[in-house]
């Protein structure tokens, strides 16, 4: 099977300087990198707890995914990333298995991740992403 | 710092078996553990995506913890655990820390773990739970 296993957890904030300094603070968590995506209107930080994988997502505006998320549900986990060798062939898997997706193709993601998203009512209400490093 | 990484995810779902059967059939996923905590109210299945660990969680009953998160949310994501060497002690900083603990004691989980909750509020909307394999 090509899922590696857990490439990040996605977790949506309100404030990204506090949320990144709450992990510093209470796990020891260690910055990793930053990226700004103008067009999915998200703002990152992937911190390491040990060597486990943070992505911290705040909003750039109030329509935006991650904004509305937060308006309807509050902060909290957004979605699993697994990491994946060959995003394209695991899309066709997953189309073959019944998988409703998001996205039909890879696509660019923060820290030029090719990744693509599948809804989540085809896993039991969980937002799920594969990734390839890039 | 005692924080090795993620040991597991908590998935909320309304049936364990279709779930585990989700889970085998879009991402390869075998079945690590079964398990069931009558005082907790929950039965659980751990599932290994690749080396990262889900474990899907059902209610056994609408009055227990992940029963009322299922009414409230729907099903989805609960939790995440991150591995530590020392329950008890990571308890002690946390709190010194300033995190709110819903464990003030290491206390037993599923298959054997010694586990604590720190409660979402402390950790921007995300149930948090330390762990150290039993």
């Amino acid at each position: 099977m090509s899922f590696r296993g857990v490439h990040h957890l996605g977790f949506a904030v309100n404030d990204l300087e506090e949320a990144v300094s709450t992990y510093g603070r209470l796990f020891g968590a260690t910055l990793e990198h930053r990226d700004r995506l103008e067009q999915q209107g998200v703002e990152a930080a992937a911190v390491l707890v040990g060597d486990g994988r943070i992505e911290l997502l705040a909003p750039t505006g109030d329509d935006t995914p991650v904004g509305r998320f937060l308006a309807r549900r509050g902060p909290g986990m957004h979605h699993v990333a697994y990491e994946v060798d060959d995003v394209g062939a695991t899309l066709d898997r997953l189309e073959r298995s019944g998988a409703e997706l998001i996205d039909h193709a890879p696509r660019k993601g923060l820290y030029g991740l090719e990744v693509a998203f599948v809804h989540p009512d085809s896993v039991h209400g969980v937002l799920t992403e594969v990734v390839r490093p890039g």
